[in-house]
């Protein structure tokens, strides 16, 4: 039976300003070896697939600017499962397109969908996730995998559970939360029925088409008309007619939460060294090492890239641009030292990094971004 | 009368370690274009001197690692005037080497010596003021020029005048001071009777030969076994057996100091527009650009170096590598981007950049020293 054949979507779009100058929108941090060997975040995810399925069942779905990265990394990844948005409609419109294309692939096939930049230590135990999830997406739920928390992060989204979530038992998922704060947080962790929403999905691609149509036809209606003509001489002219018009949303906003509401959300508890690469502070906490004085660094650049603290506290040193990165006397900064750009930033200001980049846009350094 | 004909010399040592990184061992201070234009301060100095005397009449003592580039940025001096020691033995013995080398070409000649790193503003009050030091050279003294000091400075050497220094008007230097404290410096300036010591020395060659001779044999005598041999194909042999045995000693510890005692010394106060290049504080408080939100920058690299400082305060910025350099709510801080290394220093910690660079050879990091 080809429908109980399991797909893997990989969404791989945003360009991580967040870890700026280190990630760009042309060379995005997905594409970046931030997981501790030399494979790329990305090729980390793919490595984490592939024993879910097999690489004709893996699509990964960009933007035109890394279609080409993604291609040379992937090198296994058949082309025809490389989708390439004309440009970026937020998160339904291309695990939407995912979907469809599935559908037309598989009919009743069963879909998984997975972040292109996250890390996780625990392969053989997300492996068990993923089956428990595949099982209740295969009994018709729209499933996630709710990551177990392990600090009140506000930075996260949260998924309120019908009971006390615990691992690898399925439970309905009541709401989604936005990120909370410290406060909220707190209660949340506190309470032991929320998981963080790290935007892992599973779910039978006819189940979630039929959800997203009967909810927001005004993105199921041109992405089923673009998913006709997928991989067809029409492709390119019904993505410049259609795909402008698609809204963008998220998926959660437009399918996961009114379905929560009516009971057709169910969850996962995922226990597996999930993080999300999304700071410096992350970045070096996770992949650093302690190179003494106060300063902590982490280099996935050139061999001789160096990074030295003298009379340091707290500092975070990234030399990706195979220089000697040195500081004197300095407190609470993250230097990060790339190729073409150098960034020195107060810890307390990483949050605003997206901030700088946008100034630097404005400015006219848009070829630094 | 070729006696009265003036030599200039410009001893030019010293790596500037406290303009690590921008200043190297091999690329020191004075091959820099920290000058304001796209000279040299090696060649500022040139520029500076010519119109004093003729380019067969200038002398630039240097070391090993220098003369290549003191020859290519120097075209108009003769090979024979680029006098490079073996290795460095501190300012009296070069100062000697180029004394006793002029006395042979030229004896009694009157020569004056200069550093290769300062700036001077007004350069026809310069030429003005050590005309009027060649008057008090050829009537025998040891002349300086000091420098009309304009602020309690710290970090120079004073120079203790016999009467109130007056523009233009030669008096006695009865003492050299080392570095005062501010309480001490500030004292100084209220008297009106100390100058700036800028290692400025105007003489006869056979007068300073013949102090030297009589306090200090023990650098006199090999100094002149050295220039007798200098030019001829004894020149690396004789250099090999006396050179390493010459002391290391400073010309105003070993002649100038105990000379005034003696009322030998005199000075004309000199008052155009003097800078020492000593650190990126004065760099860029002299040469560098307001860049807004706190920032200030001086660049003389690469023409796509920028430097972009966003809620800054107090921010030094040197983009010399060809890089973005951009910061983030940071204050108090020097940043300083080159081809193979990053400085980012806390500004009090100026002074200590030294340090650092002895550190960094400690580690095995003298390749970026």
């Amino acid at each position: 039976m080809t429908s109980s054949e399991l797909h893997v979507v990989v969404p791989a779009g945003g360009s991580g300003t967040r870890l700026w100058p280190l990630s760009r929108a042309g060379n995005p941090k997905f594409l970046h070896a931030l997981t501790g060997t030399d494979r790329s975040l990305l090729q980390a995810t793919f490595d984490r697939l592939t024993p879910l399925a097999p690489a004709t069942n893996l699509l990964v779905v960009t933007g035109t600017a890394h279609a080409a990265g993604v291609a040379r990394q992937l090198p296994d990844l058949p082309d025809r499962n490389i989708l390439v948005e004309p440009f970026a409609r937020d998160s339904c419109a291309a695990i939407a397109l995912a979907a469809a294309v599935i559908e037309r692939r598989n009919p009743g096939g069963v879909m998984a969908s997975f972040a292109a930049d996250h890390l996780i230590t625990d392969t053989a135990e997300f492996a068990h996730t993923v089956a428990k999830a595949v099982e209740g997406a295969r009994d018709g739920y729209l499933m996630t995998i709710g990551i177990t928390p392990t600090r009140p992060e506000t930075g996260y989204g949260y998924l309120r559970c019908s009971e006390i979530a615990r691992r690898s038992v399925i439970q309905r998922v009541l709401e989604f939360k936005e990120k909370p704060s410290l406060e909220v947080a707190t209660r949340y962790i506190e309470s032991g029925n929320y998981l963080w929403n790290a935007s892992m999905f599973v779910w039978r691609t006819d189940v979630f088409l039929a959800e997203l149509a009967a909810r927001r036809p005004d993105v199921a209606d041109p992405i089923s008309r673009i998913a006709d003509a997928w991989g067809t001489d029409h492709q390119e002219d019904v993505l410049a007619e259609l795909w402008p018009t698609v809204p963008k949303v998220a998926v959660e906003y437009a399918v996961m939460e009114p379905a929560a509401e009516e009971g057709k959300v169910a969850t996962v508890p995922g226990d597996f060294g999930w993080s999300d690469i999304g700071d410096f502070e992350t970045v070096v906490r996770l992949l650093g090492t302690d190179i003494g004085e106060g300063g902590r660094s982490f280099t996935s650049g050139p061999a001789d890239a160096r990074a030295v603290v003298v009379d340091g506290s707290d500092v975070i040193v990234v030399p990706a641009g195979g220089r000697l990165v040195a500081t004197l006397g300095v407190r609470d900064l993250i230097v990060v030292d790339t190729a073409d750009a150098v960034l020195v930033c107060d810890r307390d200001r990483a949050q605003d990094i997206k901030r700088l980049t946008e100034i630097l846009r404005d400015r006219g350094d848009a070829e630094y971004l």
